[in-house]
């Protein structure tokens, strides 16, 4: 595959927000590498990268293809905490696959850390540290192009992921897993942002445990933050592929779905337009997504954004913008559906008569 | 990977249908390669298998390690009609690939045929019997282990099938795409199958268009339309991924979410299990999926089975039954998820309350 | 309250089906004054007509004035096996009363008798023919206009009660409480509808148990076995007031939210004008409600078939068809609702996201 | 019927509430009355309480019985902005009828003014209390227990409602039309409250335009509110007997339903008996409803605190609480239904599967 992106590729992460590029995320690991047999949940652990690389690998080249300029190693949980002895190797894995995917398109490679559970259960700042300053080793000595610490339920382990990456001085992205309400202690969204940026973070956002109309409610807070304390930094969303309008301050976990029966909630291609110019009109720029964003997805991102990219991704050679591909078929009324109009509009039904639609969260 | 299955692995399809084994089929390759970005939606064409052989190459081995018995040759819509002078690489590429995977486990190959176009437009006997006879001559070059035809909407176009792909001594399935209606011209299902059985067929049943439910509805006519008839034929069912309760004689394509809006209908693992089971009951021994078929329902069908079959398939290691994995979990309540009685009575949300719950068919 | 209707007011029921009129049926009175504290649930006997006349009486009047041309005695249940030595008392009042709001318009008084427990018990004819017997005794010594027999589950007592009722020499009407199954014995529709022409009814259709569209389907299995039998009857038709899509054989009582969940089920005002339209159209002229039917579901029968009828009823000049009383409201939005088109396609929400479209029956 | 309540029945408004008991109010007229016969959806004017006395008088005797403590005049928009030179026959009327059939149990009178078209219009002080005047001089003239000025858009108008009330020297409720959002010009409902109590009011909360738990939840702010600035009031809550959990701050009307398609949203009894019992345990003494509220839902709030209460109402001689008079049903499967826990958890399908379960409000 040829490189895409026209001049300038392969810019940093930060010459591309300043400039007011929008970067392309990429999407689900965990839970698309679950469904397709590698990863077990519960666990949530990225152990593939070692044992199966090549279904780690078609994940990540369906994402570039999709039209993703970040690879982020697929370093979820994989601190000595979780992983215990095999996570140096995991970790050292995982940089080297997405830098041999990245290298094929225009993406950049993300070192990813998360939150530890040594922290939920310690609150031990120099431990909590430590276990991000190994990763931060890793992925020093295989030179990753910038940091993302994400999926964080609490600002204080937030800011001191943040604190532990700048000191390497690449470029630092940080995600909390909140919601409106903010973070676990009552930190509200808005107050994150900030401290976060003052902690070092070049961009700030959330991840996970929401779906797409709720994280960018989360966003506005945080924007409307930062700009209320006379901060600036890059916005950075990535929600999951699910729709939870349902869900209370802990997020999908806490529904009665979560993992295994969120099906029905799957966003559809056209949701996940939506959210992209939703995120864009607010002013984020790094737009991609977690746990249930699919390759199609990913791609659904970078058709909605292409008239402000000037590009279509790779993977558009397979899919006719606004169901165009179906004007092709053969039945007059589906033929009718090769239209904005009529995708735009639907309302689709869950064929699941005696199911609800909004379920009550757990806890 | 290492074979499965134990003693008896590569026994060929009828010699295990014979002595009552259950042969668990393969999944979803077009839609699921149109959300992973390698086939465009309206065409639902296989180059694929030339263009991007990897990405076609993982998801037989996702299914593979799933418990699939089968690796059916990428080949739908794969006649000259369809697909111009590609066709003969296409089909020769297909059956090296699915090869290739099967000799990883325990799978046979099946070369795959489908309805054709030159049938909905002229009816030609002798040009409809010309596309499956070039398609059969790869197949039986390559040497696949038995041939399916599949996807039929008229009892008569299958007949042709079923003869000509009798020609090769190879064993023959045959599933049509119908519902408990019939075909598209009042073939009720079980004339249908006492056709097919007559013609040649040793292996009888349906394919896509309808949800797990329906479908076995039409197994359980097509049954009695045997058993009146006095006729003996292995049954095999390979239903939609997608709840389709609403559908008319058309199926899932006259459903105004088709194909871009069926997210909220894709069945849960427990709803294939429930499926493998039922279809086990009804006395169907080959049992598999269709379009929105993933990897981890074809799991589910293997591990609802696995009392009958003696082991789990390969994936199962990356999955509790019935959601042990969750034990682990660090929070309570969903602990209290890692149980059957949970997630068989759980009536999942699609956290869409402005969608109704079922569609009126289009047509 | 003038009379309405012009010329031929008064008219007898057959006078008036034998001439192609639409004679409009009364609705619900045991549900109905149930909810406004008059019938006890469970019990359903009607000794409000001798503790609380005013009650039914002013309910009588409501439906008067909503159109009907019956007044049914308020005689459910009101034989000697339900009520004890009270139910010569009632019967007689309750013809009393409805012959009183019947001399206020043109309406006719139905004598009415229904199932007994008798039957479900001993299906011995002789003791319920006497129970039936003795009900006619007071309706004749009133003077009825004509006979309805209504909700009966057996084709079998449906018949018994005819052949009692057609000795008075006066028109009889008889409705089973059956949906398109048919009885609880496997008598089908059409099967039953003959059975009960030929033991006598001049009137034959269905009552309560099934909502309207269910209902329908039911009419129209009648018709076919009445003309396929070569017999001549008028239809009648008077369902419930509720959506029961989701019934089995043994309708309404069946579902989970009977008889105190039933209110997310109600049929609004422009589902009965098509149920009014619909039962025309099949060739319906008698078209009624039972339980749920409200004074306002009987107005909607009668205005939608005004232009057959000729006139509306006097409950019209409190209400502008098809909403057009809206185009007075202050708020231009309102204002906009005034129309049909509006109306017939609204999908009216529930406004509980945690309930489901559709329940199993209990049995 | 004999007068209810034992000692002390007939005691004032203040002394009854003063004391802890419970008031109950009374329900829906304008909307029941429409769904009857004798309003008309648009104008919701009273014309009725002259031309179909019966028919008004049969409500207020539903409502006694169901339990009411308040009989309170059908004088909503009887002002002579809206009703011409008729209104003062109307009021007068109303007076003498509530008083009439309050006679018949415990219950007092309240005469009830609402507001304005004027306000609307012109925001003229003068002439709105002119029209407050009028109406208050046949309230004092009829010699009414005390007054309620209800469903207030605008906390300015209620003031001025109070202002003119409270000159009679008769207690005075206020209820405002308002969700948790506050008023049309964005005064919070507990800001409304204390502008309320300070102009004079006794009791004070909301009526109309929202369903059960969004009602309690203004009232919840309202307390709030009382509380933060030191003030003591009554509470009283009338809400909607429909389901409103998608509305915006315009309430119901803004609804797509509203008015002719709200049935899906009716509340069940059981929905009222947890809103009855939620009202009281955040301290509401005075809990009646507004448009839907049936007879049947006043009884249930009496049921609901009979323990509190003493006494059951007289219409629970015609239920059994908690479904108990399914236990003489001849279905086993419905005898099961006579319980508590049955009803409680119940969840009621629609049955209306093509519909959504929430709707986005028109503005």
């Amino acid at each position: 595959m040829a490189p895409v992106g026209g001049p300038g590729a392969k810019k940093g992460i930060l010459e591309r927000l300043d400039s007011g590029e929008v970067v392309v995320g990429d999407g689900s690991f965990l839970i698309t590498l679950e469904k397709r047999g590698y990863v077990k949940a519960g666990l949530w652990t990225p152990e593939a990268i070692v044992d199966h690389p090549d279904a780690v690998r078609q994940l990540h080249m369906e994402f570039l293809r999709a039209g993703s300029n970040v690879m982020q190693t697929f370093t979820f949980s994989a601190s000595e905490d979780n992983m215990g002895s095999k996570w140096e190797d995991v970790n050292a894995a995982a940089c080297d696959l997405a830098r041999e995917v990245a290298g094929k398109g225009d993406a950049l490679v993300a070192g990813g850390i998360s939150q530890t559970s040594v922290y939920r259960h310690h609150k031990d700042e120099a431990r909590v540290k430590k276990l991000f300053q190994l990763q931060l080793e890793v992925f020093i000595r295989k030179n990753v192009d910038f940091l993302i610490a994400e999926y964080f339920e609490h600002a204080e382990e937030a800011v001191w992921a943040v604190e532990v990456l700048k000191e390497s001085g690449k470029p630092v992205a940080v995600t909390m897993c909140i919601g409106p309400d903010g973070d676990m202690c009552g930190v509200k969204p808005g107050e994150c942002a900030v401290k976060l940026v003052k902690a070092g973070a070049a961009i700030v956002g959330v991840n996970c445990r929401f779906g797409p109309s709720t994280s960018l409610k989360t966003m506005k807070l945080m924007k409307e933050g930062l700009q209320a304390a006379g901060l600036q930094a890059h916005l950075i969303v990535q929600s999951l592929g699910f729709h939870t309008p349902d869900c209370g301050k802990g997020g999908v976990v806490d529904l009665p779905e979560y993992p295994f029966g969120l099906e029905p909630r799957v966003a559809t291609r056209w949701d996940i337009q939506k959210y992209a110019r939703e995120a864009y009109n607010l002013g984020v720029r790094y737009i991609g997504g977690c746990c249930g964003f699919e390759p199609y997805h990913i791609r659904a991102i970078a058709e909605e954004l292409a008239p402000e990219r000037g590009f279509l991704p790779p993977a558009s050679e397979k899919h006719g913008s606004w169901g165009s591909g179906l004007n092709m078929h053969t039945k007059p009324w589906i033929r009718a559906r090769a239209r904005r109009e009529y995708w735009e509009n639907l309302l689709p039904a869950s064929g699941r008569p005696f199911c609800p639609s909004l379920s009550q969260p757990d806890a």
